[in-house]
């Protein structure tokens, strides 16, 4: 087996297996490659054409291949059979964290549909259980295959059930120790085991010192545990401190992904999980609100102008600088609250309070105002012929830079003590509110200074 | 030990022990807590007061909660101690990889110096080798601590093995097969070891399938192959194909956490990697190239303007929606930047080429563009005077629109093919664009409709 670049050459390659109906190379092809890269084959394909290459596989493989796959693709592909046969074929050779990842796509009656058609009564029992985790928990993302031992058993016993257990489970990492009301005591990992007296007890070796989630814990917890303990894996427990389940790093690296894919997204205007991939008007409307957030914005400046219009009338020229303040304000705004956000998100904000921060935040922009506005000085100075617009541009810039910077900075962490997320404050937000601040100084600067200078 | 909130509560009993020379109730407290807590509430005391809580740890503690620290925190605490004491007391009871990355923030001659002193000449001599990695290499993540195993060997003869270096590898997770030149062949996992017959030889044993990445290879090849095939540990190799170290998971997180960070703040217009606790002039350094790109957007937008003077005179009114047409073109052209960005970062933009990109980003642009200028259309007629002003609002809304949708897609595109990296597109370099282009558009369409209607 080996990696694959899958480009439009192995495309190619594929499209004409299926074409000549070339199943020995196709199949000889497939066992060479890791079901990831099978996957990404089969979403660049048409849905006639991955359904050929699917059924090349074997059954093992196209379980694994299944669960890689896009939702949309897998969608597709799990149509044409019968709930019977979703359940026996592929459900039924899954690991409960992906059967739950797949049935959860299901609308509710045909996920029910489906478990009770397994065969398998007590695996259908336990997937009926995980699938009635609320979305966003750690019991949603968790796998209910482990290796558990009881603390008064001996390492001996202990191997032997894994032996037992060794199918089910994967990778196997630890084993956890509970007690006999399956409540969980602590961890013994395999390299304790294999160092161990066999005839040594569990309850002399293992570590106290686990950390578990509860199945209610938002991901958000599990995400960021996970992260700061430099964790493998962790133990899920139920309200009274029994195990019920376990989630692997793996899985938390796609959910910390994902969640910095969303940041990114919220911070450019767009609210809803996307794709490229996705429909037209799917992306659209991930995009519309803050496009109509951003008309407001743009309809508020153009009435506080209308108060000017007299004034531009006069000094046409006033009008030259309305982008680059407008811009200013925005460009400071987003760069002072996307620091906040993530100093929130990352728990990097030190325990400064407010204030202080604000402080900070008041001398960084203090610096770049300065900066800008000598910058700006000097090219006024030599290429425009009004003095007074020179001057107006460039305090109006100082001041802009200051109150946007304040504004970038207090928001995000009044949101958050107002326990909404902060993220939203990003991007079009901070930019639309900080257009229009930025016309409001820079026209009341250069009223004052026009008439008096 | 119980995971701890850090809070100010927290804090204020901590300096409260220092300033009271409690040194009872501080270990105490000491023990019960994560070295992660512990370096929690060190970052968040003062020098002073963080040596006295570091000297109430002991020897083996220290070592965890140093890692932990911030960059600066440990850089102070470290200042006190003389080359000798940073390699025996500290250093040497690191992992490699802590060591390594904890060296690499020493300047070139202290680090050897320090090196030159550890009483462990092969451990030395490793820290050398792990050094001399390039920054942003897989060399440069790994750790060399590791269990390997000859092909020839027996199950008992590897478990023996494993007792040997047990004290040394933390969490072993796999254990590599190499042949006598020292070349990765393949790995067999603790559960293996332990279900097969002690008499067994590994070569009938281990997994060919393994996925390692060469000691040259970026950082991000190594994110996005753990990420990919949901690896826990990705073994290195030389070019020679030779074992030479392996790099955990739970880096990986840090890297793509990191990673994330970085192009959100790329996004937002900041060049550095900068936490809120930096000092003023960094964070300043950090965002003034952005600001200053802005600035000549906005001396690019007040030049075309001016060719409009007389137009601006004799219709003041056309300045009113200029805030709006620059704010609505830098908003749609992040939003599908942001998208085609992250769609490359990910792999997920597809094979369709350039062209039938562009054209789908054409009709959720055209979809978007048009309810907005409908929207606006509806607001000028009902408020405004001019139909005139009314139509060019709305024709140079949806142009701008198109326009900005078309390029924001088309430059990161662009970028890529030109082996550049395409997050540097998004953000201000696309608004500050956006906002000229929008202007020009409007002013153009304007200038046709006031002479015709």
């Amino acid at each position: 087996m080996e990696k694959l670049q899958v480009d439009n050459a192995l495309l190619k390659q594929f499209k004409l297996w299926v074409q000549d109906d070339n199943l020995e190379n196709l199949q000889s092809q497939l066992t060479q490659m890791y079901p990831q890269d099978i996957a990404a084959v089969i979403d660049r394909l048409n849905t006639q054409e991955a359904r050929v290459v699917m059924n090349a596989l074997d059954k093992e493989a196209v379980v694994k291949v299944l669960v890689e796959t896009e939702q949309d693709v897998r969608e597709q592909f799990l149509s044409a059979y019968i709930s019977y046969e979703i359940a026996n074929e592929f459900i039924e050779n899954m690991n409960s964290d992906d059967a739950a990842y797949i049935l959860n796509h299901f609308p509710n009656y045909k996920k029910e549909e489906i478990i009770s058609n397994l065969q398998d009564i007590e695996y259908a029992s336990s997937l009926l259980e995980l699938i009635s985790y609320e979305n966003e928990t750690a019991g949603s993302l968790m796998a209910l295959e482990l290796v558990k031992a009881y603390q008064d058993w001996t390492v001996a016993k202990c191997i032997e059930e894994i032996r037992v257990q060794a199918e089910n489970v994967e990778s196997i990492l630890v084993v956890y120790v509970v007690d006999n009301l399956e409540r969980l005591l602590g961890i013994i990992t395999l390299k304790n085991l294999i160092l161990a007296d066999p005839n040594a007890h569990i309850h002399d070796l293992y570590n106290k010192e686990v950390i578990s989630v509860s199945s209610s814990s938002p991901v958000d917890e599990v995400a960021n545990l996970t992260k700061k303990y430099d964790l493998m894996v962790l133990p899920v427990v139920d309200p009274l401190g029994r195990l019920v389940g376990r989630i692997t790093i793996d899985d938390v690296v796609d959910l910390i992904k994902e969640e910095a894919d969303e940041d990114y997204q919220l911070m450019s205007g767009i609210t809803e999980d996307v794709d490229p991939t996705d429909k037209v008007w799917i992306l659209s409307r991930a995009r519309l609100p803050w496009l109509v957030i951003g008309l407001f914005g743009g309809i508020a400046s153009s009435r506080f102008l209308e108060i000017y219009e007299n004034q531009i009338m006069i000094h046409p020229e006033m009008a030259f600088f309305i982008p680059m303040i407008a811009a200013m304000g925005g460009n400071v705004g987003v760069q002072s609250s996307a620091i906040v956000v993530q100093g929130i998100a990352n728990d990097t904000l030190g325990t400064k309070n407010i204030g202080q921060k604000i402080l900070k935040e008041l001398r960084v922009a203090l610096l770049n105002g300065i900066i800008c506005s000598v910058l700006i000085l000097a090219y006024n100075l030599a290429f425009n012929d009004s003095y007074v617009l020179a001057l107006t541009v460039s305090i109006a810039l100082l001041t802009v830079i200051i109150f946007a910077s304040v504004f970038g900075t207090f928001i995000p962490m009044l949101l958050n003590r107002m326990k909404i997320d902060p993220a939203i404050a990003t991007g079009p937000f901070i930019t639309t509110s900080n257009d229009l601040l930025g016309i409001v100084i820079y026209f009341t600067i250069g009223r004052l200074l026009y008439a008096n200078l």
